[in-house]
């Protein structure tokens, strides 16, 4: 087996090489039925074998608490940017944490179906910061509020979840968790719902996991689709319409293999020496790049930093691609370059990334 | 290679071996760009590349004319009974036709967003005729006119589509083709809107396929989530929010099938042999096993039946699955058998069948 390329891209992403070649391995027959996963009825007892083990395997990765429900969903972040408010918001006050685009979208989309606000917002910084929890303006009577605790684009990420309880605020928590759930625990006692697309620590494209407190099911808006009422899903074991069930599989997988390889403990002992590695170099090395996040709202996971020659973008990405280092062409919106560091890159990827930039500065510095 | 079990699961249900063949060589290495397809950004010139492809690929096998748009979306048959009239009602008029449960469920969660009516229902027979279309109720103002052009659960298809405008009605007609998509031609300059969930005739669950006349687009309700306003999924080539990349390749390989193997035409021909084969035995086996469509009716995908001493149900599944012949129970709310007879469903699995059907009442009659 030749080695493959690390592969930094922010969303499909890299994936366990064990968990591709699994499902390699059954693509024609799953443990000997004859079928592969793709062509099970979602309602045979094989598919939800899997599905029930994919289920209890993130419930107890992540301690999910027995009054929160697990959901397999479609539609994405973006998706699911419109489907809270329209099952939670009940029309009235929705407050939004900004950090990044994905909170600015989410809090664009909510005003759609509530009377929803800017609560604080990092953009004066360049969302290069995270707002003082004390400074966010609540509401008495908000539905929820809603943060992004990992901006996969900005890099921007919350290091522990606010306790609004604290701050004498009684609305339920929504935190948008997709492009770092699974790399550290989360506090249950502080949040009312979480949702992640899976495209980055989960597995493919088009499934999204919804964890959701059991009182907060059943309140969804009359315009709300029926195949996207969290009661449905909830009643239903998320098949009131067929779920994604290939890529719920895959899921699957990636959650078994982070059992394997010692759980969210382990794999935030990683994500720590990982984005260590890479954010001392960033700091360390003369300028010729620099990561401009705030030390104490650095993503573990998502790494953007920034040629200070961009005349060398080109060169850089080329010299990477040669070398084997993929997609670290920074997002449109901000330039330069991004590092995705999931759970699926080895530290020794991470390693060879910074190698390259020291070589890389050497022949240009 | 040992032979595989024939699958007649009615979704998702049985794909072509070599397709998965295919994927399962890919797994690790598309084409030798060191990624699996479930790894690659959505925005790379590698997913950019299967998705143009798989667009002109069933453009072509459809014969699409170019002012319809081709979106590949998630959320599944379901999903879109809400998305149509979230797009296309304009909160209006809406005429359901019911021919059997997936109509009847378009209907309800039309009536969401629109004054939505049945213009025509053969639930007076048990869902087993198609109403005629001379006798249809629509209203003159009607936004849309919604049919289901083949009924999974209750096995009745149209065989033509209808022709709304020699009924003297403007409105254009919507058509859930989830369960026969790809089996037959579409005449285009009859429909205004086709849509098809991906599990039965396309690929895995988790896409939806949706083909749409460019000026049905852009009247979506304020009420409509982006990621489902046709608009912004077509304004960015199905890329508004990460779409379902791993089983947008799956199609593109299904489509690729079908071309190699001659095509629509020749997967009617096949759909023809096949359903022929299945329902002339059905006819005359002395009625120990019974199907009661319409003979003008009958699908040519979705085959019940049911065993006039249905004291053998139990059997009659043991023994299937004995010889290979699996996933022939009938959906709950029908009962007795159902043989899904998809594009993939070889012609030698559907003698098989009925091989066995014989056997099975030389038996026991």
């Amino acid at each position: 087996m030749t080695l493959r390329p690390y592969n930094f891209s922010a969303g499909p992403a890299t994936l366990p090489e064990s968990v591709l070649h699994t499902a390699a391995a059954d693509m024609l027959d799953w443990h000997g039925c004859g079928m592969g996963v793709m062509e099970m009825s979602h309602r045979g007892k094989e598919f939800i074998a899997i599905y029930e083990q994919a289920e209890a395997t993130v419930r107890e990765l992540l301690a999910v608490p027995a009054h929160f429900r697990i959901l397999f969903m479609q539609g994405g972040g973006l998706g699911e940017n419109a489907i809270v408010p329209m099952n939670l918001s009940r029309g009235g006050l929705v407050d939004v944490v900004v950090t990044g685009s994905w909170s600015q979208k989410s809090l664009k989309e909510a005003q759609r179906y509530a009377d929803a606000a800017c609560a604080a917002s990092n953009e004066a910084s360049g969302h290069t910061t995270l707002p003082a929890v004390a400074s966010w303006q609540l509401r008495r009577d908000a539905a929820y509020v809603h943060i992004c605790s990992n901006e996969t684009i900005h890099g921007v990420e919350f290091q522990t979840l606010p306790d609004l309880k604290a701050l004498g605020c009684e609305a339920p928590l929504v935190v948008d968790a997709s492009s770092h759930i699974l790399s550290r625990s989360i506090d249950w006692d502080r949040v009312g719902l979480v949702f992640a697309g899976a495209q980055k620590n989960i597995g493919p494209a088009g499934v999204t996991l919804v964890f959701v407190r059991d009182d907060l099911i059943g309140h969804a808006l009359p315009i709300c689709p029926s195949a996207f009422d969290y009661k449905n899903v909830a009643v239903n074991g998320s098949m009131y319409n067929t779920p994604p069930t290939y890529g719920i599989y895959i899921a699957g997988l990636v959650f078994e293999w982070i059992r394997e390889q010692g759980g969210v403990a382990e794999m935030e002992r990683r994500a720590i020496e990982k984005s260590t590695l890479l954010y001392r170099y960033l700091d360390d090395n003369g300028g010729f790049y620099v990561n401009r996040i705030a030390s104490d709202a650095r993503s573990r996971m998502n790494v953007p930093f920034f040629l200070a020659d961009e005349s060398l973008n080109e060169a850089f990405l080329a010299g990477a691609k040669a070398q084997g280092l993929l997609q670290l062409k920074g997002h449109k919106s901000v330039g330069g370059m991004r590092a995705s560091i999931y759970n699926a890159m080895p530290l020794a990827g991470v390693q060879a990334l910074v190698n390259y930039m020291q070589d890389f500065a050497h022949r240009h510095g």
